[in-house]
């Protein structure tokens, strides 16, 4: 890396994933429009044409005489040949296919789950962390052979399993996890802002809260706006809309545009628990017992849908499909901000401007009331060089439980991973809220799903 | 007191409670069999006519030749007058009347929930809990004022509210809790030694256990006896039982001959869990997910019954008549040890002689991965005046979140209750893992029960 | 308050002492400085006059149209009409007199015992804790009842102390500590960076440094400049003036610059311990044991001097001349930034922007290796009404029992005062490294320095 | 094993060391007096020829009719020999020769630094560590390859050092650290019961002590006798021998009768910390800063006396003459029960009968205000197969900084020893409260010290 004043050139970025598309040109649209970095990016994804395509196209864009951020782009072969010399590992994959995400989301519905995403916890989540442990673990130990001083941000779900596995595998690493769900809930406050207090204009930053909790299981104890404290606001604004729900603050970033909800559960939960719920409807749903999550019909009585993978499968197609056009030229990648933090978090860790924000970090004390080393999500300072996490205060006691349970689970589920305990895991999955089922039929649909994925386990997770 | 070699005398007992008759005509028994021991007990009741009659009773006793240890008994008409004074208070009692229990336990029903026993966890716990914090404040202040440096020996249901609800109130105070439920569990293992190991006349005090967990919720980690590990020896019995159940080991203490199961649960918990669940299976089933408990039917398919209010309705018009027999000289009290530890604590806390036995305490560390204050059970060493948990270790990995979702509810009540919090009362309601419902329909339920117990509550937690 | 676009008006700042001048006019500058803030100061010190002439400093100073920050200057008569109101609290108290610090710093001199400064640690600051103590009591007692919910920034030493003891007082308190003593070491980073690296015009904000330990005996275990890394060329500049010190690094703030240093301790700390010691050599020295106190000679070797309470006397005397003439208006205060951080602390819990700087604020988690409650010193992220601490990660293993004797010397001073326990006293006055004395001795000591400030004292600490 | 009715036979002993003789013929006697067990004991010490004729010596009372216990002795070649099949192992070695043991002991002297042992802390009892640490280390590999599931017991000191270090090197390891030194102190109550009580004839099990601290700096929380709370006597008794000291309660144990004391540093710890420090006089003094070793008659003021390695020469000298007599048969062994719990707690752990005594080992919670992990000494349950620390509480706030400074050095010296850390070896050795030298003369007595022993040392630590 080369500093001048205010400017880093020659960092190196090595991309890991990024074939399914949306994240990868989030980040190189991202970039062009960043002035004060430039650099190299190795593109690594076991779809080696994706990865050649997103090299074409990112060049493309770095031609672009609007792009003020000049970057190559650079398919390589291997992870090391990713990972060597990189200043900056960027995770983004698939653990599987959408062939078996389509089990971990629809199996569950013979058993009478239902879920919204999948993705994170519930017994799709749960498989696909079975998926998703070896192939972090590769990556945590490549990371410590050929990057070892690299920072490392992963995107990849379940965001929880994949930070904590890292640092299983490789314990002075420098890894964060980045989710954007926080964001929407600041911006559903500026809507607020605007409705009852007639301010306009806010900026999402300006909305200071106070994080804490797991990935997509996360809530805010604070949030203030200049001299406004915004509990009590919400908290009319609660009443209001509670049994209406309410549409306006919906995320328009094109990456997750599909995903709309009413906040309905956001509020329910408000209603109860008194702190602010902070991540989607889709995914807060998942981690309570099947209160909101009943029937289909149940979600759409709280405002919210259950994506199908279907529709996974389908909005793959057409990204192949606009990848194809960007490729061949047909189709120009529009320059713009997506409103992700990656960009930023970059240029603070290189000196160029302090930031705070919200990211899943080991439990060194930031949350006092959850286990120390358990994969946590709070702010965080980024400085020049350095990661530091904001200290959240405790859970409140009535969500603590809440939280511990999917902590515990989190913890238990590596555990029993990492010592081939096959008991362990199914012990493990029984104790997700949203596997309401008997001892047999729990134990049926374990054997179901992780068949239906058994090309990515080992042995002695099948019966 | 006066000690004199291997006696004391004069010791002073207040006995809280002891109208329901069964704990307290086994402490005189116990005491009466005990030559080193003497003095005076004061019984408090609400019923004084019920403690009248333990007086007239206990004083027969003590009148008989063959009653080795003198007691003076002596029914009195205030809390105050019971403890000033007392080296030990004994404190069992029925927190309200036994038509409460019978909403307790079978309100329930009517949205599904089945119980066993409805005094510690479940609806019925939570709800029976409400009524005895207020009494147990009540006490631990009269204790505080009137007999600050007594030994105080809690017996009554739900344990662990009570303890922590006297140390709450009186953080000095120098009260344990007893429960011999692990002792069925020692026994049985001595069934098994017997039947596997040919090994016959083995005394429950030699088979040495590592208990841990929470009051009725309790675990083994170890358990030995002399050189033999039996943790393999009862993985073998398990596997041969698991199926048909057994029924040889039941505890025949006459207090509770009324309670045999074929320990089914336990057996199915030490497959699962690895570790032997220490209580009697009508406990445990009350602490899991409505897997034992979905109906009466399939509880007698695990092998044991739902106690009904309307047995122990019944059962205590018997022990009325018999109350009036004994008192009328128309029978004899029975001398015999009931195998409970009371007496042989005490002995140990005069410095009598050391004992090593399982009590509910403050946590200070015995259990390192349980939050510190919270009530749990392991060993304690009981020596001349001072009384100290034994380290029991951590709760292993799959065991903790069981147990520590019902530490997070047994915190969250006691707050809730002091706090005057009735949503934290009902996010509590609705974290126990029996109250599988819906939140409109645990609300309800909340609803109908607090308001069949409403005479013994506040006015805040009705609606 | 009132907020309009990027500005704040109608503060109301309680002042607490500042009598003895510097530290309040050094606030009325920076305030004068400041456009986006305005409002009224109510000052409040023991010495009325004083705080009068404040008065009339400070509004003569808001008079002049330079000043662009506009406050109303108030002298009150009682804490109660300071407090009422306020938004924010700044305390600046001397506790006790000038000659009974002479005591503090001098009378252990006849036990060979040298102190540099006698406020923090060591004999001195011991007996100026015991004054301090019931000073503190009062002012959060006032607190809690006047203006419970502003922030509270104390200036005072020892500070440690002082901020304990205001949320022993008042747990719910909104306070913090501020020292400058870090900053003086990052402008030492910045002066090696000229020297080693050719770069300059640094800004002290842009060397982030990682801080920890407890309130002038911090230390720092990271320290960067953009993409640099100043732990390996700070070794490289300690191995070059080691030996002879470095001088150029000095603090030039008007407040102190009598109090140069070479920098040697600082470098032999270093050498030793592997981490940069953040506060000035003249305080670092006194947690140590005697190695660079043996004598006046032996400070001087190390390139710092004693400062002996009659320069201060003198020092007093001088500024109670300047401020006469600048309440005669025969002199104008001139208008500068201090470097302080007072008023950005001001600022960014206002909201008007986020400010990262070291705090003195109880231990929940920010150093996991220090006792919870404890006061720490470590940075803290200030944003629109809230204020966490950042975490800073455990201390080295070497660092920790030098930081850990002070930590159990503070905690164990307050607890002996508050339960009046002279022997804890005299116990934890022996346990100070500089108190290197006979049981005896220390005795004698002890009596002798406690008596000289008996005024300020409870009997039961007198012999 | 066999385990019959109360009797165990084939037990397998292997014992490390015991060429020093005392107390391996201490546990050959007090074995040879005990019917219960008996079994094999080998014998392996690097001198070989010491063992060998411990092995005659050992056969000889096996032979004797008055024996009851029969152990047939044997001395080994190899670790690996006396480990393999083993269900005990003793560990009772001493580091290097005396000729080291003299440079420990006696060349701090030329510093004005005066040791009573100088085995455990203080400048010699820090290099001691040094050379013992390495034999430990392969001391605990070889267990752990050659005795997994032996119970380890350890004699040796310095003892924390020693079981922290078989703990790091074999985490799963069985061991625990045993000293008689809290016996004496126990002896000594007894004693104050005769006088002050006029008791008489009371065995030192039946003086309950809660027993907490590090290895011969232990204290005592509590002292009970029946119904007596021996506290406030023991402060009479203080107060009545504080100037004189008292004489009669010494230890008469052969193993050590040579080392008197008059106590008077117990009472005058007690008059300061108003806890029993449990340990002898000649131990405490070395853990506290040079109050009572300021030179030979400092000690001989406060009533003990600096033991000479020159005595231990000379005694070792008698002991070799006394073993060739008993080896050639000149002398015969005395029976005679020696007062140590070793055999009782073979037993106990054998299952024959509960113990409850003080050890060594790592703190899971014992101590709660002390490090996790940190080898402390409390006491704990020996039970059949099963070993449970007893929890001590937390130690008295004005103790906890004396404790925790050795702690951190101990903690510290093993760190920085497996990490070849020279400068943490150095701050470790002057941060001992007797090293109380300016750096250039402690540096220069860590470099002469370390020379001095440096056949047993790494290349890393000598300069």
């Amino acid at each position: 890396m080369k500093h001048t004043e205010n400017r880093v050139s020659d960092i190196q970025i090595a991309y890991i994933g990024g074939g399914s598309r949306g994240w990868a040109w989030g980040l190189m649209s991202d970039l062009a429009v960043e002035p004060s970095l430039s650099g190299t990016i190795k593109l690594y994804d076991i779809d080696h044409e994706a990865a050649y395509k997103n090299q074409v196209i990112g060049n493309k864009l770095t031609a672009k005489e609007t792009s003020v951020g000049k970057w190559t782009y650079e398919a390589v072969d291997s992870l090391k040949e990713a990972l060597t010399g990189a200043d900056f590992v960027i995770i983004s994959i698939l653990p599987g296919t959408l062939e078996e995400m389509k089990s971990d989301v629809h199996t569950p519905e013979t058993y009478g789950i239902y879920q919204s995403v999948g993705d994170t916890v519930g017994p799709g989540g749960f498989v696909r962390a079975l998926r998703t442990i070896p192939m972090f673990e590769e990556i945590g130990s490549a990371i410590k052979n050929y990057s070892p001083k690299a920072w490392v941000i992963n995107y990849t779900n379940p965001m929880t399993i994949c930070v904590r596995t890292l640092y299983e595998t490789f314990p002075d690493i420098k890894a964060f996890g980045c989710c954007h769900e926080v964001f929407g809930t600041q911006k559903l406050l500026i809507e607020m802002l605007g409705e009852e207090k007639g301010i306009k204009n806010i900026k999402r930053e300006d909305i200071k809260v106070n994080v804490l909790g797991i990935n997509h299981f996360t809530w805010l104890t604070k949030a203030t706006y200049k001299d406004l404290n915004l509990m009590p606001i919400y908290k009319e604004f609660v009443s209001k809309y509670h049994k209406t729900g309410y549409l306006k603050a919906q995320d328009d970033n094109w990456l997750n545009n599909y995903f709309t909800s009413g906040n309905r559960v956001k509020f329910d939960l408000f209603d109860k628990y008194s702190s602010i719920a902070a991540a989607g409807d889709r995914h807060l749903a998942e981690f309570m017992p099947p209160w909101y999550l009943v029937s289909p019909e149940t979600a759409n009585d709280w405002h919210f849908t259950l994506t199908p993978v279907s529709w996974r499968i389908k909005n793959r197609q057409e990204l192949i499909e606009k990848s194809n056009r960007l490729y061949e030229g047909q189709e120009e990648m529009e320059l713009k901000e997506t409103g992700e933090d990656g960009v930023k978090q970059i240029k603070a860790l290189l000196g160029l401007s302090d930031l705070i924000t919200n990211v899943n970090l080991p439990n060194t004390g930031q949350i006092p009331n959850l286990p120390l080393g358990a994969v946590v999500e709070t702010n965080a300072l980024f400085t020049a060089g350095q990661l530091h996490p904001v200290q959240a205060g405790p859970l409140p006691s009535n969500i603590l439980p809440l939280i511990n349970r999917h902590v515990a689970n989190q913890e238990n589920l590596i555990k029993a991973y990492r010592e081939k305990d096959r008991q362990g895991l199914i012990n493990t999955f029984r104790n997700d809220p949203l596997i309401n089922l008997s001892p047999k039929d729990s134990l049926s649909l374990f054997e179901t799903m992780t068949d239906n994925t058994k090309s990515y386990l080992p042995d002695w997770i099948l019966k």
